[in-house]
């Protein structure tokens, strides 16, 4: 008998991987390790959580552990640590409740995913400091700041013991975000729901790096219109307090708060790969040809632990989202089957809410990265209208826009703005992945009516404006 | 001296026309003749006018006919009617205010646009009875309803004396609507608003034509739930009453109504340019070339008069939609002022707001024209959500794809639910003119956030469910 396709890590790649395979190979067993209790639930549903609006951590689940087993077929064990690969002999060892056994496999799927990067920072170990990666740390710092706890369930275990422990501390009044990424932009939303004072720390001049300075600007602007207490350019040198967190010190100040969240970003679970001598690429991450395969013609790896080729680039890239590891999972679990599907090129697209706003970026919009990838950047920023002039209720956009003088090709683009935002992203992404010129991309046939958009829309005109400045003589 | 560049009509494509060429050539001529007051306005905008939305007709105006003159330096003359072209003499016969006069020109651009098409009904001289295709109608349309009068402006003297007519008209209470297709639709909201009862009528069996029936479905269940009564597959007979219409009859029954609106659709109005052996194409608008030139040199066609190339098929296509008449209008002025620039390719794209609804679509839906184009259409309809399904508020979005089974090529696509339609289809428009499979397109790296979209967004499940219908065995 045939090994079974193994898969390490039961989240979105792994759990995607293991039911594709299951669909296109019914015949072929399949089984999951993961380490914890929690599969295939919605991370970036964190915030919205520890806001309020979703009412518990098994709503963020989307196919319970107990489906996956009964319902899909698949061998999925939780509480199982994948302690080691041996490519050579294709198999893994792994430690469970019951102990410590090796699997055979006939092809692995590595999907350890990404973890909560903690920085050398003092005071990291006092209480009332936070990370937000996965469902236990949400649970146990939704319980710290008094929201309501989580409906009793198998799955919620898990995090019962953290969560207790914190569960009698006071209410804070005021909390530090360190780090103004998504995370970081995301809770600023969420703490103030709760009506905290929300403090937000960004080590260099702009929060949301990937988005580009004129995008974040735009954001900043809303964040402090809604309270926020934006320290940019600030550098966080320690947490301070005696068991829980007092202040935060940056410099010769030290701002006072009673919780601490730290998001400064994800690094890839590795350690387990690179100790199996799986190669990691030039971004840290594992190196993965078009079909999810790593340097081992036998295992796979998926997800946020695995890079991904840019499509404007064609060069490796690390984009930890949620859609690049169910469209990569999914193809390693049909390359298995036997019908060998590319993982696909990721744009690096993402969107976001902030309050009101929403903001979105595509592509290669990093001068510098651009002018590394052989590219001459010229870049653009125009604002328009939402809607059509007279229609009520339409709001500004800002679309920054990003093409090469020389060959005219759109590289990138990032907007802003309180409607119309995130999926007006996507026709950018659609014009990066077919190649498009700036030219045209402003000759496209967009969607006009009067509720939804002006006769031009925001796209067309952010691409007219940049291909003329694409055409105009040199800077 | 050169002759100046002559434009017969002053709205979307003629001003636009006007306008891009006076920039790119700022030392030559353009005359632009119009033979009613209102210029370069918002026709689209007319049925949020009359629901009350748009406060007056002024708003609709982008730029006003003083503004073109004066801050533009067109020479725009409104109240003129050009009554003959002679190509062989490059001139055009005027009249205006003071007699008639010929005006030569070097190159001529004829936008006179679309008409209303009135159907051969008993009836349709009755009072009460209207179609909405200009300012004026819709002053009077709005007057008749009851609505207040728009304020007093210059431009407003046009339609005084047909406003005054029906100010003493009593206020209806139910009224017939002639036609679902845009217009009908945006206009039962706009009728509903005021409380009326709306009976809307349609000969075939669905609404919205060029939407498919998978989507008017949608929207016809949506309408009765509105309370519009919806009468379809059946053919009006006449319009009957004595002064003004008292009711319209169908077959064996007649449906009581005070006001009856017609909007069976548009018809380019060619007679000018016929009369002087510009020619037709297949669609019975004018035919163009790649720069909008007719079968004269120096004669150039855009707008809802004028045919343009379907980016799917290659054929000759009429698309009397705002976007194609900015943008031929746009480039005709770029390539008479010297620089060649192509019309641009239209793929239909279109979206209709219809009470909570958004309903949009793009290519080629319809399977019939589909084959006669050559292609073997493969179509399935999916429905999804527009948000993470824990993120609150989301909706359902119902998207049909249609594709090519040889070559897997996307051929269009419509799309109906309560957010996130109109600029969704957007992203399926880039992939047409891309020229993209249904498989590419399932590929792209598209936007996600909770609040905006699933992880899979629908237009990426579209495509994937499609893809493996068209890889399936034949039917």
């Amino acid at each position: 008998m045939t090994a079974p396709f193994v898969v390490v890590g039961g989240d979105a790649a792994g759990m995607s991987g293991a039911s594709k395979f299951r669909r296109a190979a019914p015949d072929r067993e399949v089984v999951v390790f993961e380490q914890g209790e929690w599969v295939s639930y919605g991370a970036c549903g964190l915030p919205y959580y520890i806001k309020g609006e979703v009412e518990t951590l098994e709503e963020l689940v989307s196919v319970t552990a107990e489906e996956f087993v009964e319902e899909r077929g698949i061998d999925l064990r939780t509480s199982h640590e994948v302690t080691a690969i041996d490519p050579d002999r294709q198999s893994v060892t792994v430690v469970g409740p019951d102990g410590e056994f090796e699997q055979p496999y006939s092809d692995l799927l590595i999907a350890t995913g990404a973890d909560a990067v903690e920085p050398p920072l003092d005071g990291m170990g006092l209480d009332g400091v936070f990370t937000l990666h996965n469902m236990d740390e949400a649970g146990a710092l939704r319980r710290y700041i008094g929201g309501e706890t989580p409906a009793a369930n198998p799955q919620a275990q898990g995090y019962g013991g953290i969560a207790d422990e914190y569960a009698a501390a006071e209410e804070p009044d005021a909390v530090a975000i360190i780090g103004g990424g998504y995370v970081g932009i995301e809770m600023a939303e969420a703490f103030s729901a709760h009506g905290f004072e929300v403090h937000l720390f960004e080590m260099v001049p702009h929060t949301l790096q990937p988005f580009g300075a004129e995008a974040a600007s735009v954001v900043e602007d809303h964040l402090r219109e809604q309270g926020v207490r934006l320290h940019l350019d600030t550098p966080v040198d320690a947490l301070l307090g005696d068991d829980s967190v007092e202040s935060v010190a940056s410099g010769d100040t030290a701002v006072p708060v009673d919780l601490a969240l730290v998001g400064v970003g994800v690094a890839p679970e590795t350690a387990l790969a690179t100790q199996a001598g799986i190669e990691t690429g030039p971004t840290g991450a594992i190196a993965t040809d078009e079909y999810g395969r790593t340097n081992d013609d036998h295992v796979y790896a998926a997800g946020d632990c695995a890079e991904s080729t840019h499509v404007v680039t064609g060069d490796a890239d690390h984009v930890p989202l949620a859609l690049t590891a169910n469209r990569a999972g999914r193809a390693v679990g049909q390359t298995v089957a036997g019908e060998p599907t590319p993982v696909g090129e990721t744009a690096g697209t993402a969107a976001l809410k902030a309050f009101d706003l929403a903001v979105a970026r595509t592509g290669l919009l990093d001068e510098e990265r651009a002018r590394e990838a052989g590219f001459d950047p010229v870049s653009s920023t125009i604002t328009t209208q939402s809607r059509a002039h007279y229609y009520p209720g339409g709001a500004e956009i800002q679309v920054t826009m990003v093409g090469d003088r020389e060959s005219g090709r759109l590289l990138g683009a990032s907007m802003v703005g309180r409607e119309g935002v995130p999926k007006r992203i996507d026709t950018v992404a659609a014009a990066l992945h077919a190649e498009l010129t700036a030219q045209q991309l402003s000759y496209l046939d967009l969607a006009y009516a009067p509720p939804f958009s002006p006769v031009w829309d925001p796209v067309l005109t952010a691409a007219k404006v940049l291909d003329g400045k694409i055409d105009s003589p040199e800077r």
